[in-house]
């Protein structure tokens, strides 16, 4: 038996998303005051927001634009050195490049790349820790910050979800780029890929990949914090219906990767999730991709929540298809 | 910033615990009926368990012996090359090397070497998958053996402490040897490091070390399971009340680590934890070891729970000053 | 103001229900073995059945039968005069009497009833505990039985629901003969009452009725049973999922009385759910039935859950429309 | 065997809770900010304070004092004619009467009376819901306001607990005045009772009384409001971690009464539980007092957790026997 080849090690886990509003305001309030994400600095175009757990500047950037959907998708590499590695990679490898950025409010220079289907990437090693006040200092000195208990409170961020009209295409790329391991796929009837799941660490997914055709380019289906119990979430069901937020579906368990969920979508339409894994974790290194088939999955989730439509057309951008 | 030498990425994760019981049928009838791991197999020292989300034959090996105590902590490789090139470290280290051991009904050859305090430790690749039957073969494929819902039911094995009178010379033998990373500490006010929490991967800690002293070599303080929610362990809470079962400590939730714990002693005597980390994970690469001080340690737990006196002086096996 | 006069306080609370089904072994080993209830007594037709801190000797009577369904609702007076006064109500009520039976294993002499679609009611006062013995003492002497922390393991019977195509004509029924509460009821667009909850004590409902069309008489829609927390329904979800149960929708939260659910089908197709209504009691004396619109209605469930078809068509015994 | 005596069914429920502070900004801060109830109204001397799923007005009046302790304790009758019924009862009792109050922002004119060692209590009919505003107003029609996700955030009040020298003579005029039920009680070993623990209807407690010595008249022990789940708790505990809330005690399971609890102390000393009962309801109307002997007392709370020394010391207003 050979070495596996990934996860390659010299990426450290997901970062950061940037995502679209069109509704900034509205958008901002929803993930401060319902969703519960604090806010660590703005600059013109947007707000870094961050979990309280999460340990960097920002796991969030929200930026005021034309319309919605994902920005840009940031992972911490481990090291310097294997920063400089997967650049190395990344440029040898035929896939769109875009060069280092300054960085920004949350992290110093970063090396952008794009998937083949628009959504870009970036890597980068320096980066900011929030600044701590007396209002976000936590009790327990191995928390990032305070668990402020205001709106849904994730702990961090999960993943996020992404849409293009070749998985197969997009999973290369992350293997290639990143050096991602797929954990579970589904592989349709048709012989190709309907989606993939991915982690670069023991996570059990970090990044998911979803088909879909004829929307055009790189486009977003969620973003996804992690809660710390189930019941978390539960409440923040409460909490979104009494806020009038969008419960798109939820919660329930999904079949897939067995975490139980709840989506809702922000007054901008970008549909956000929370999650939770319970003590689940990928720690076998010889770990085999879980193959779904198209029968499995029309047995619905876990506990037979059929899939809601929406869950098949709703995406950021909005497409002209989509009603 | 010089690029972190740990976590080595060579070593997997914590694989299985050995511990020894002078009562092996209690022992057994506890951690199946009420502490809720699975029978793998037996061979006629040794009874080879595991917990429904295990993916290895066994993550617990119990054997008879004429005390109790922990007989070996076994750690998987990343792949057979990292295993060759950590043998190689560890054979230069200077630590007391046993050598090559065949296996047994789990894995396969393993390479066996010990901590300056008697404790053994071994690392290996090729490793067993459980034999899964009607009675064991999970709803969704994904979990590695049904969940039985029997007993507390925890879903993996989560960490070991061990005991020993320097955990700074432990500490060094940590990180040589297998690369690990310290995440939290305790400082003591006379210089000594009191404890110390190791990790391979992303979980916040897989093995813990604390201080004590007089005791003879090589004892064992607890080994834990890993619950999906912390409702899991107020559910067996009450379990262990109607069984009878040693609740030392807990329900509580730990300072150091921000683990929800409950503490019993199996019918042997030794310490076994249930513990929930909630989405808790080190995903940093350049974490800081967080210090505890002796003035911060005395504030008790995170909610202010004293922590009780045979958690200083009880471990496995008994030494002649415990009651 | 004037006094209410419900509850009628002569009613202490629903006793016990009584299910047929044509597969008694299987339904026997579904409601033991995975939904969790203890096995008090057998006789050559029925199986006694409680949960574990329900204090009587059962609150669910299996029958053996050559259909499925209900067979009789009994609820417990709250003292023997209590029981006089009642009895003496309803046999001026005009409603169909058919008077004492003696009992059986779980209680002395019972005065039946029916109501006008043929569902049999009795009233008793004088019970029976179940034998306790070493298997099922409870650890803790305010509990009725040990915590067995098997399947599903609901504390206590909660509610019946049951069909009728007069829920109006049920509710004068129910107000009549045991001096009910109407807590919540929905009130269709068309002047009809399309369900109804009952209360006799500070339970937010003990019984439900919902309007169905053209079945023939007396179907049972569920019965159901309460669990301390929220998570015990998840856990319950995957001990289903495991065991090969249909389930029919949830876990949600209800709209009408904000229950947190999940229903299941027993091997014979009777309708069961799990359910838990956090900390609400009805405590005001005068409460105001809380009326919900067909508009409202058609909102779904508390989080948006669609209500699915099955649950409008599926009663027991079946009928021939259903297929 | 003759009809039990009580409930009496003339009273319907714990309503509401005055208590004495003598840092009033920090103890609203705290019982709004933290433990999250709602601020109905407020006059000179007090503010009303109600949680979110609170029919009345206020279940908690916060009363500005030279020192801290219990104002009053008040229940609401069943209708008005078991008003008069029990006003009888009292004023033929001998025990010491105040007669009518004029009531305040919350209700209507009320009967006010008082034990043997100083507490008031006060019985009416006449009340007042909370003004509902878009800020308040819930979601789900069947809630009494918006489940706000502020602090703590429970459901409703719970109970109070009082001390007093003479548990027994408390007993008789709880039996005699309101006709209450005592579910549990504790029986020392020199033939004193030790604790008792009232219910007036199916909650398995609304009043309870516990035995101190020597401290004088009509001490406060503590107020508790329930929480829809034990995990709320949890989240509960890191919320004062965070805030520096003393915690006293918890999170842990009282032996008696199986209850989750969590008790702090407010700004101004006053002691406040949080508590969730799972779906524990007293059904039975023939429940016999469950009695503690001072041995079975001795092992501690149910999972073993030692009563802490302040329990049995610390009450309001302070004495000058407490440090």
């Amino acid at each position: 038996m050979s070495m596996p080849t990934n996860p390659s090690f010299d990426i450290a886990h997901l970062a950061h998303v940037e995502i679209y509003t069109d509704k900034f305001e509205e958008s901002l309030d929803f993930f401060t005051r319902i969703y519960g994400l604090t806010l660590s600095g703005q600059d013109a175009q947007s707000a870094y927001l961050r979990a309280w757990d999460d340990y960097e500047y920002h796991s969030l950037k929200l930026t005021r634009h034309h319309t919605t959907g994902v920005g840009h998708i940031a992972y911490r590499a481990a090291s310097p050195e294997a920063l400089a590695r997967r650049v190395a990679v990344i440029e040898a490898s035929g896939y769109k490049v875009q060069g280092w950025v300054e960085g920004d409010l949350g992290h110093g220079r970063a090396f952008r790349f794009e998937d083949p289907f628009g959504h870009i990437f970036e890597i980068y090693w320096d980066t900011k820790r929030p600044d701590l006040n007396d209002a976000t200092r936590p009790a327990l000195k191995n928390n990032a910050s305070k668990f402020h208990a205001t709106g849904a409170c994730p702990r961090r961020l999960d993943h996020v979800n992404l849409l293009s009209d070749d998985v197969a295409a997009f999973r290369q790329f992350m293997e290639t780029c990143l050096g991602s391991r797929v954990t579970e796929m589904i592989a349709l009837d048709n012989g190709r890929t309907g989606g993939c799941w991915f982690t670069i660490n023991n996570k059990s997914y970090d990044l998911a990949c979803t088909e879909e055709h004829g929307s055009g380019a790189g486009r977003l289906h969620h973003v996804t914090y992690a809660t710390d119990q189930r019941e978390d979430i539960l409440r923040a069901a409460d909490i979104f219906l009494e806020n009038g937020v969008h419960i798109e579906t939820g919660p329930h368990k999904h079949a897939i990767q067995g975490t139980f969920f709840l989506y809702v979508w922000e007054p901008a339409g970008n549909r956000v999730e929370l999650a939770n894994a319970g003590a689940r974790l990928i720690l076998a290194p010889d770990w085999e991709p879980v193959v779904w088939t198209e029968t499995e999955r029309k047995r619905g989730q876990a506990w037979g929540l059929k899939t809601i439509e929406t869950f098949h057309t709703h995406g950021t951008p909005p497409t002209k298809k989509e009603p």
